[in-house]
């Protein structure tokens, strides 16, 4: 299949209108009809066609989702949780129209329990807000995707980021949380306990379900004591191959590594460029140790041996938190950087994750498949979890890279799968990937669809996505 | 509701007798129906009354699996899956009858990749055959309930053990499964990738499903490298409530402890006694620290300190193997010393979860609930996690000490719940918590039966249980 061949939603033109009659009615000026917002709310972040809502609403507390759902519910039409629009696989489209539910206005901290290291939020607080808003308590919470999305989209796609590798991913920092499901109803999941095995585990099944099963109201994260010290650096490699295997001994040393991230050769073109980094324009990792101060060295200084084995090095590093942060900046804008490496380019940045034995031949093989297609495809990866991205750069004008990207993108997904990993790490199925689940967990896709069936009927919740 | 309020399963005896047939004609010596090998195969572990099946049957593939499930749906029969029977809450009873499925016979060991630390075991694996497995390679699987329970039976009853506060529980250890579904189908939940987000977790949905959605046929785990130093010791405190307070200091400080275990006053002096312990007879924690050399020592130091500042102490520790496993033999017999505290008693050891600022209060009120009954109940408790375990000594023939049990665990479910934890941290709902799982999770509970009977239209997996 390719990537383009989006799943058809019928549209409820009457449903729609009444809809939208009573939501301008009960919400004002928080509801919007305007072309450029619903296109706003729609996918825009790559290539993926823009499909926008019909409208756009902002509720400000569970009852007022309960009410739109509810309402929508009432006439079949579909409701698209909206956190910030920064998904990549076309997660917010509206392929059958409907109503686009933002939750930027549900941005309210309920509660810091920094004895029990957790905290209790409203689903569009982002992690930068919480972050800023810990950190008069020594806390924070460590899963950092790329843009600065919202808590309860991070939950709803199951994202992660460079910390993953030590901290997990949201699957393991959501202890509970409430969602409106398709019928209006409120479930919570559960409780603050760090533990429970009372009954299913409805917490992980609504984390990753991408909105299609409930709307995520609150959510209880746990949190993370700011390390006494951070120490960190870059680490050159004369192949890919040999920083993977660097990779792969760190992590069998149980050494605690907080972020391990790869950035190939093109990749460290742009950024010496754009953020100004003084490496050589090798292969590299990005490191960090996050713990006391003699074991943050400690674990640096181990890094440095295994990496000096695999003919890596030198291994720069530092405790000085300046220095860090530029490093970790320019992995951070590594996004903005490749772009410049193809002006005019729009940039379709995917993801997948196996095994981290088999990281190292999945990295070259895709690497021989872009060198083969003569596209700019920088490469960067939370190795320490064997997940990687590819970030292609292409003209969005051209047919025929478009093309080649989605053929690119089948292959990679494939050859992720066929090494016993997946089709995507952190970035969600959405639509861009629904092609592929299947090849993934076969049989396990007619449970999802019918755990889908039971709780949304009339498949009201973000239709078209998943499967 | 009282504990012993089971909930009633009809009996299908026309069908029961179809199958009884069938797997005799079929399975043959891996087929028996005896009294004593069925009694065996239900409850026995508490007070609970034992409800035998009809039969038993021991499938060596998850082929046989799905033939026997297939038989048992044809005819309505219930399937109970059955792994070393040590569960405490009455899960591998059979209220309706029906086929006792032992999965003793699946206990090979299909795959260690010891580069990306895991492996593939069949659900009939011990947790102790594994790690005897693993031995040579380094790495080891560090949950370990109380007993040497199949790793089919902890992932279906999501347990944990002393080292949850370090490792997580079987919900973050379990990378995939397969299982074999109420309609014989089988799915692979998904593959060996650390990380993923395509579609449901489905393996969390089976994680803690209590054999109700399906039958775990192999089960892809995580494991850790063998820490390169461990340092362990006991630290004596002047009371629970300081003890609790060193806990939550020392988790706040970021101290990566791998056990940090309660041991109340009473049950140290059935440990001085049993295991030969020579420590005051007052409220003690059990600690352990994993890592490098100078890595536990300074961890060890640091928790003095920080015991000291809580009146605790003297701490003392050691780096030696012999005289660490000597502390955790002890503390993993806390069961064995226990009972000895009333000889001929019948224990009924139950569990709760609350945050760990709550676990001091939690714990006084249980003393103090336990002083008024009269009754001898030590407490221990994983408390890093917040979790701990109350074992009562009764009498089992006499009513009123049956009565009185099942209040005071009715009270101490509702106080963890009231405190915002849960009535089950380790051990699951199975028959005995039932009544409780409501005032837990409220409406989740029929999202919960929406999707068991979606799955499980028949409710022939595990019937009577959970909800």
């Amino acid at each position: 299949m390719a990537l383009s061949d989006l799943r058809q939603v019928p549209r409820n033109e009457e449903g729609v209108g009444i809809v939208l009659g009573v939501l301008k009615q009960r919400f004002g000026e928080r509801f919007q009809t305007g072309k450029s917002i619903r296109e706003q709310h729609a996918h825009t972040t790559t290539y993926i066609p823009n499909q926008a809502p019909d409208g756009v609403v902002f509720p400000e507390s569970s009852e007022e989702v309960q009410e739109v759902v509810k309402l929508c519910a009432g006439h079949r039409v579909p409701v698209i949780a909206y956190g910030t629009g920064t998904s990549l696989e076309g997660h917010v489209n509206a392929p059958g129209g409907g109503i686009s539910l933002d939750t930027s206005r549900m941005n309210r901290i309920l509660a810091v329990h920094a004895e029990d290291l957790d905290c209790i939020v409203e689903p569009g607080v982002t992690r930068e807000a919480l972050n800023a808003h810990l950190r008069d308590t020594g806390l924070f919470f460590p899963i950092d995707p790329g843009a600065n999305a919202s808590l309860g989209g991070m939950a709803a796609t199951r994202a992660s980021g460079t910390n993953a590798v030590r901290y997990g991913t949201m699957r393991e920092n959501v202890l509970a949380l409430t969602a409106v499901l398709a019928d209006g109803s409120v479930i919570s999941t559960g409780r603050r306990a760090k533990k429970s095995s009372a009954g299913y585990d409805l917490t992980r099944l609504m984390v990753g379900s991408e909105g299609t099963l409930g709307i995520i109201t609150s959510l209880t994260l746990k949190l993370f004591g700011i390390p006494q010290a951070i120490s960190g650096g870059v680490c050159p490699f004369p192949s890919i191959e040999k920083a993977c295997e660097a990779v792969i001994a760190t992590i069998q040393m149980g050494i605690p590594v907080a972020r391990i991230e790869l950035v190939n050769e093109v990749q460290m073109r742009a950024m010496k460029i754009y953020s100004k980094l003084d490496y050589p324009e090798s292969p590299c990792l990005f490191v960090e140790f996050h713990g006391s101060d003699s074991g943050v060295a400690e674990q640096a200084e181990m890094f440095g041996e295994i990496a000096a084995d695999y003919g890596g090095g030198p291994f720069q590093w530092t405790k000085v938190a300046e220095e860090r942060a530029k490093l970790w900046k320019a992995r951070h804008d590594a996004y903005w950087s490749a772009l410049t490496l193809r002006p005019g380019a729009k940039s379709l940045s995917t993801d997948t994750c196996v095994p981290i034995s088999r990281l190292a031949e999945c990295i070259a093989e895709t690497q021989a498949d872009i060198d083969a297609m003569g596209l700019i495809a920088p490469i960067v990866g939370h190795v320490g979890d064997g997940n990687f991205h590819v970030v292609l750069l292409i003209d969005p004008a051209s047919p025929s890279e478009i093309e080649q990207m989605e053929k690119f993108v089948a292959r990679l997904n494939m050859r992720a799968i066929g090494m016993d990993g997946t089709c995507t790490g952190e970035h969600g199925i959405g639509q861009g990937k629904m092609g592929f689940l299947e090849h993934e967990v076969g049989h396990s896709v007619e449970v999802m669809r019918a755990i889908k069936a039971t709780l949304d009927p009339n498949g009201i919740l973000n239709p078209g996505k998943i499967f």
